[in-house]
């Protein structure tokens, strides 16, 4: 049974709480904004597909609850609600991009703004599902029998609303009985490799290793992984690809091992507005480093750097797979044409 | 107050156990042959040189308190310690090193067999202090004011008996008023850059930050890492150097981003003898990685590969600093002048 990690049932929000995993699965209702909010910062739902699902619903949620207010107030109470949300989490473009389509739409409807949003906040989160089936099967063009795939963070189901990204195509792969093992990076600080894509992997019945974030390069050196796919927050029109920390030297690694790296992730990811100095990288708390659960495992006053994303130039990319095809370099030129 | 990992006390030795650090200082006696074996195989002492000398005062211990026993029957009970205490840790070439060390000088010994091991082990943990000295001396002439330097797990004194490899290095650069800043990476799974790297640096007082393993490419690019240090397990007559896991990559990351890397140990690390196909490289308990203290962070049937170590080539390797000097390429040729 594929996981679906977010629904919309009666007014109200209906998520796996992702912090829980991968001891317990446990489901969560949101019925406010700060809930929602409060879910998106403290990583209940993570992954760039889902925090911008999770943002629209809501908006959703907003419009449901005033819907018996004037047009007016509900476009108020949505601007302030788009605004908490847009700062929830700063790197993902999926946010903005989910936030804005909401809002424009909210402004552009004539007569009952809270269904509209509603509908399209519950079309958006349908099409994530029917896009995500699309890149899979995509993706499958690169996939060979025999394949030992490395892949980064959690881009699975719980990534998404449901079926994935990078782990989509992967297991997506080993439902049409292509014989694949998988390493999964235990990626630190906050474990989503061990925690969500073991999870995922076991969970689907995939052959799956667990390593950490040291062992990459020996890993690839002596269990011949031949190929590397990991997910995106956010993709520059020149394919300058912002993912989770530690990308950036799995792509060099990559490179120096002379094996193919792969981003997937939908059209939706890349922002064609951007430049390199736009973009904001997190910095998150450092207790996320300093402690595991409440044990301190360095000094309290230990000084850190926590940047949550790292950014990948184009030149270490092999290709980008989205749900309307492969995107090769040049990526400039081949980007603009696909969008 | 620089720290001090080993002594020997009158017939007992007492350790800084290792496992308790960061949040507790905490010593302990060990005074039994099943104690020391326990205490390194636990990492209650860890790094390659302290655990030669734990291993050679363990052999100490038995030869102390068989010291009424005949000839014979000494040397029989220290053959016996001798493999206990070889089997503990396969990896490190420095536990083979002292302990072959400390037995050919029993059988060597005419007299007291039991005075002269003891005498050879305490003059070897003080020859650790003295080739430490050295090398931190020696390693001034690659450090500059200004350098931000990255190093990897543990090399300090809680590596050694005191002063440390790689750490001994940039702890002296600092105590020499040299301007330094200094990133240490977690090293996961055991965490020893987080537990004891940072503990050492807070210590002494040295602008340190901790990292990821995942943040070292973005580090390095963002926060201008001028060069990296790390210790070593083994070395081998051609370069090649057996490390952390986490080394290679380390290594391949610092030669992508065109900055030096540097390998910071004693000359009883390098093993003449043995050829790549010879070492073992150790596989730890999948545990260390399922679980953080008594909680599981990854499914508890997750699959795991956990090597302890990896294998860095010499193309990789800026330099070898040693006691006895830098070594630069071609390794083959001066490795072999230098011994």
């Amino acid at each position: 049974m594929v996981l679906r990690s977010i629904d919309w049932k009666d007014g109200k929000i209906l998520i796996i709480d992702q912090t829980c995993l991968p001891n317990q699965l446990v489901y969560k209702e949101l019925n406010t904004l700060e809930a929602v909010a409060e879910a998106i910062v403290n990583m209940r739902v993570r992954g760039a597909p889902l925090i911008g699902i999770t943002a629209a619903l809501g908006m959703a949620l907003v419009a449901y609850k005033a819907k018996n207010k004037s047009r007016e107030e509900i476009l108020r109470i949505l601007k302030e609600a788009y605004n908490i949300l847009l700062n929830t989490r700063p790197t993902a473009v999926n946010l903005r991009w989910a936030l804005k389509r909401v809002l424009e739409t909210a402004e552009n409807s004539k007569e009952d703004v809270s269904k509209a949003v509603i509908n399209l906040a519950v079309e958006m989160m349908n099409a994530d599902i029917e896009i995500n089936r699309k890149m899979a099967a995509v993706g499958q063009n690169i996939i060979n029998n025999g394949d030992v795939i490395l892949t980064h963070c959690n881009t699975g189901s719980l990534a998404t609303v449901s079926v994935g990204t990078a782990l989509g195509v992967i297991i997506e792969a080993f439902n049409r009985g292509k014989k694949i093992m998988v390493y999964a990076t235990e990626t630190r600080p906050l474990l989503q490799g061990a925690r969500l894509t073991m999870f995922e992997l076991i969970h689907e019945g995939v052959d799956s290793t667990l390593i950490t974030d040291n062992a990459v390069a020996h890993a690839i050196k002596e269990k011949g992984i031949t190929k590397v796919l990991v997910g995106a927050d956010r993709i520059l029109s020149d394919g300058t690809t912002f993912n989770k920390i530690g990308t950036l030297q799995l792509a060099i690694l990559a490179n120096h091992f002379k094996i193919p790296f792969y981003v997937v992730a939908p059209t939706s990811t890349i922002d064609m507005e951007s430049s390199r100095e736009d973009v904001i990288i997190e910095e998150r708390d450092p207790n996320e480093i300093r402690k595991i659960g409440d044990t301190y495992i360095s000094p309290k006053d230990a000084k850190v750097y926590n940047p949550a994303f790292d950014e990948t130039p184009p030149e270490l990319i092999t290709g980008i797979i989205t749900e309307k095809g492969i995107i090769t370099p040049p990526y400039k030129y081949n980007i603009k044409k696909i969008m």
